[in-house]
């Protein structure tokens, strides 16, 4: 290894539109004691690239300030001291505080899982966010068999996780969307209940499917449609804020919160700890991973794009036309 | 027992200021199975009864519709069948959905415990709501010891009482009131901090006085102040809302709640089913009345009026000038 080693990642250049995110040289990353260095086949795109890049989410400490990227899959290049149970040449992935968007990334060896044989890496690339984030969710919300179950953006990655890990656990999907295709393709993965939420309007559906109201919400708007999330809320509901899409401020009816009994808890993976960080994905690791290899839960990729596309990528993110992921193949 | 027997009580007449609280007379309620009827000798004011009073807060199902008043002490009077560990003049303590304003009522025998040697009825009378209120909500925050606690209108009867039982947990209450005596008071009863929001501001005193800010919050307010109470938070914060003196409706930052991951959950004593209500009470009876027995926790009675003057009981607690518990001494 020499000071002269180089690799290609996308940087965001400054704050603004997808084109500011820019090819760049930069030295290959050196793994420290429990870390390994992956060179990355693909990364998932999420939703906290956008607004990274827009310049209003910056990077958590310890993580690189200028790539963005929050999960990867790849192979492992090089080990650090102190690293057991993984070898050069494995299949991984896993999740970062940043810096995916690259041909290697450095990374704690307990941020990452093997992937599972059979499975390719570009749809790999797809899984830990969206997994990790939808069975952490559910975890955290104590989702029962027989409950009902409101998910937000039904056909985003995390929506699409959250679907089959709730049908999985025998507890009762309902999900919105603006968009009539992916309330029928959520359908598919064992949605039970599926609101078009084109013309603004939820909460009198959601009661009269449910008519007791939902007892749990994973909620990735916020903003102006919290009021309704409210309402559709069962007597002692949990409300999981894990994005706020549609704004962060909310005029709230703590009368109902107090009334109700409801819980309304905010959540976020990408500034946790590395020991939190580790124990989520420890927890998917268990929970999760042997369903994905099975085929029983599945990864919806919706395209993928090339390393150089990266900027048409984010444009197609944006458009919220995407049902599931969105993935960057790198090599 | 004749159908002859009355008793005297305080209905509210109609919707309205205090003058609608006018004494009938009714006939004397029986005990069903697992019931008792207490001779009332005190009751406690509550909040909630001035709200019951202008309309805005009815009754629980299976409650007296017209009589307020949530907490009572007095003598066992009669026994329903199937009550078992209790007798005929036994001095008790109880928590009720109504029905308090009267010299007899009926109630679950598992919803009282019995009146500690050496404490009088109408200091009793003063015990139940706010102390299993406030032991109910700190279980509920898991208040652990070197932890920060605010306390919203400390000066109110679950604010003294979780001021002393947060100091017995080994952790710090910071609590606010308009009026600065009720600080100087609060800290006798081993609150550390005191903020004084006559003008409106708390958070920035909170956050000096916390640097990192609180764990958990007692919130007895609500409303305008809610945004203010959020500020407070530490990462990973807890408020518990439990009455809502400065209003329902509240602005609040979705994304403050997300990045902190912070929890907000709303708790309300008086709708608990009968069930939920006996394991509070057990609750309390175990981990509270012992210490209230032996005078470590003090019940802090501000002011005790006569059965004819709950019009002036009324208007006293309106005046917002009471440190701790107004009670009503009816025989």
């Amino acid at each position: 290894m020499t000071a002269l080693e180089t690799m290609r990642a996308i940087i965001v250049s400054k704050p603004g539109p997808p084109s500011v995110l820019t090819m760049s040289h930069l030295t290959l990353p050196e793994p420290a004691a429990g870390e390994i260095r992956v060179r990355v086949h693909s990364f998932g795109l999420n939703r906290a690239d956008l607004l990274q890049r827009l310049g209003r989410y910056p990077a958590p400490l310890g993580s690189p300030q200028d790539i963005p990227g929050l999960e990867h899959a790849g192979v492992v290049d090089a080990l650090g001291p102190d690293v057991e149970g993984i070898a050069v040449g494995d299949r991984v992935m896993g999740i970062v505080g940043g810096g995916a968007y690259a041909e290697y990334l450095v990374t704690a060896a307990a941020h990452v899982v093997p992937v599972p044989e059979g499975i390719s890496l570009e749809y790999a690339a797809a899984i830990p966010e969206v997994f990790i984030t939808a069975h952490d969710a559910l975890e955290r919300l104590s989702v029962q068999s027989g409950e009902w179950v409101l998910v937000h953006a039904v056909g985003s990655g995390v929506g699409t996780a959250a679907t089959q890990l709730i049908h999985a656990r025998g507890a009762s999907c309902i999900g919105t969307s603006r968009t009539e295709s992916k309330l029928a393709q959520a359908r598919e993965l064992g949605m039970k209940a599926g609101v078009n939420t084109a013309n603004g309007e939820f909460a009198g559906k959601v009661l009269q499917v449910t008519q007791r109201g939902v007892d749990a919400a994973v909620d990735l708007l916020g903003g102006a449609f919290f009021p309704q999330t409210l309402e559709c809320m069962a007597h002692r509901g949990r409300i999981l804020l894990v994005g706020l899409s549609a704004g962060t401020k909310a005029e709230t009816d703590l009368g109902t919160v107090l009334r109700r009994r409801l819980t309304i808890e905010g959540t976020v993976l990408r500034s946790r700890s590395d020991l939190e960080k580790a124990e989520a994905v420890a927890a998917f690791r268990d929970a999760v991973l042997p369903d994905l290899a099975s085929g029983r839960l599945v990864a919806v990729v919706d395209r993928v794009f090339g390393f150089h596309e990266v900027v048409a990528a984010h444009e197609y993110l944006e458009s919220n036309r995407s049902f599931g992921k969105v993935v960057v193949q790198v090599g």
